[in-house]
């Protein structure tokens, strides 16, 4: 609670922003009496030019829009601003923006009346970076430290420009992994939300970084050590987890996606189920960043389930994988869904990959 | 990661804002071509105009500034705004801003190389309120589930607008606990903060709803019905609790001290810690409010702690009320420190506050 310019900042508010009306258009309004252009940018459309009233606010009003969460942008004389009037915003290192719901329908991303899991935050010091930093744990509902029953883990990955809360706060992965488990959809299963960077000075120098091996390999190398040599060992310490290869998976989006395929498939006495969505910043010189993987991995792979949209700029990329794969005689999954590079794709993967494992 | 608009995004980064000198001076800048008029609106300082650039960037530099967290918006031609090149934000459900640090210091609230506590979040429908609900629970450094140690527990309660995570959020509670048990400063102790809205229908009306008694009494009732019949019985089920009076406090700021007052003192047989910082929306029929409350129950308070900024406007209430205390012979230290409303206030009280429990 800020108290000192409350009162102004309470009269602002009487502009609605985003305003979801019965029929699901919504309505985005912004006052800046004195800008000349104002766009909107909302996740899955074009950007569209906002129109001005005799109050210098600007008014944008969609078609219908499905159920769901579009993350959105205002721009304002050509510079990206979040919209002031709506709290819900998506925490991000480098791009901010507002969070529309659009509420309704049945998605699992949608917070139900069902029985719901806990969602730990860790903090340590990592030996293996050098920095503090952070991981979540997620616990299925009727997780129980004094029982002895042992839970099979997922560690799944953010993106570029995510902090660690990247598959809680934007992705809803608990949300998602309550109601698949409440449905029976999913296997009950610990979700390990660990922070993705290796050399975080990536996020410094940008996401061209993750195109040029000289920061984005010791990125990829130094988290898949953090990740087995540091999460891992805190995780089955602290948790009741089973540990065997068999009941631990990896998948991640984008950035998270490439740190998925590496670490997994380059460690298969450690994973038997590995997720890819829209890898991004990928090595292309396949057989040397999988070095030595061939059809023999089959019979340690339960599943090797690589997603992409079509509309994103790396499908380019995962097709050249797929074949790769295909190739060398490598069972996996090949998933082309409609979408761009969004958490629209990413929490529709999860629903699919996660009700796929542990069976 | 949203990928559409990134390429211009990333380009805009280049307006670095804060921007935190060797000296302590803090730049601002904010890209605004058209504006007007732009101002800075910073934690502990008087709006500043800010000077625009011949590329349209406003700026404005402070004087030195103390190792700390601050708070701030700019107005943009009488629009309020967050800093749109800085992805540190404060959650709260009316008012947006945006977070500057300042590094530097040993202030307990900087995170520090001591061992760390886990914060859980858990979700849960009451009953009592009839929605769907969160609270988080922090455990300390060393907190063990198979251990048959029990711990004290602080209740801590946020303030109206804040969201259940505004004392970790932005009150940095778990950091301030980490450091002060790391320093033996505080007792190991859980920290659990519930969601504080009995009548969640207030955040539509406003803050001025906590001047009248329609909807701050059964707000705070609610509160108090759900905290005691819902939340401390989840938490002693899923924790290593101590159970006894002895080993209960409840403390918070704003709307948050006066719950912490209302539920503290009417249920002695429940709490024997009472911690109120800046309380607000308090009823002032003071006899009415606490029926009852006399030197009796100096007997079962270790302690009751009253704190206000001298340049809060709610010091006139907490004045009245500790003189009201002090009338009917009630034991209480009375707190008068620097500071109006605000987070650098509500985390040096907790700082104090929780260095005094449980000894």
């Amino acid at each position: 609670m800020v108290a000192l310019s409350s009162a102004a900042q309470e009269k602002e508010q009487k502009i609605i922003s985003p305003d979801v009306h019965p029929d699901n258009t919504v309505t985005f309004r912004l006052k800046a009496p004195n800008a000349k252009e104002v766009n909107l940018e909302l996740e899955g459309s074009s950007s569209a030019a906002m129109a001005r009233d005799d109050q210098g606010v600007w008014t944008f009003t969609t078609k219908p829009l499905s159920p769901d969460f579009y993350s959105y942008t205002f721009t304002v004389d050509g510079v990206s601003q979040v919209d002031p009037g709506n709290a819900l915003r998506n925490p991000n290192h480098i791009w901010q923006s507002s969070m529309l719901h659009v509420p309704g329908g049945s998605s699992p991303w949608e917070e139900a009346d069902v029985p719901h899991g806990v969602v730990h935050h860790h903090f340590y010091r990592s030996q293996v970076v050098g920095d503090q930093r952070d991981f979540f744990v997620y616990t299925p509902p009727g997780y129980e430290p004094h029982s002895h029953k042992k839970y099979p883990v997922l560690y799944l990955l953010h993106g570029f420009s995510d902090y660690a809360d990247g598959w809680t706060a934007v992705g809803y992965a608990n949300v998602i992994l309550d109601n698949l488990i409440a449905a029976g959809k999913a296997k009950p299963m610990l979700v390990v939300m660990p922070l993705g960077y290796g050399a975080p000075e990536i996020l410094q120098v940008g996401v061209g970084s993750l195109d040029h091996d000289t920061l984005r390999l010791p990125n990829y190398q130094k988290f898949t050590q953090a990740l087995l040599s540091e999460v891992i060992p805190q995780v089955e310490r602290a948790y009741n987890v089973d540990k065997k290869r068999d009941s631990r998976a990896i998948a991640g989006l984008s950035m998270g996606g490439t740190e998925s395929l590496l670490t997994g498939l380059n460690h298969l006495d450690q994973f038997s189920w590995v997720g890819a969505f829209s890898s991004g910043g990928l090595p292309e010189d396949f057989d040397h960043t999988f070095p030595g993987l061939d059809s023999k991995a089959n019979q340690r792979l339960h599943l090797l389930w690589v997603a992409c949209g079509t509309g994103d700029s790396l499908i380019k990329i995962n097709r050249q994988f797929r074949d790769w794969l295909k190739g060398k005689g490598i069972t996996h999954a090949d998933i082309e869904t409609p979408g761009v590079h969004e958490w629209q794709v990413w929490r529709r993967n999860l629903v699919e990959f996660s009700s796929l494992l542990f069976r």
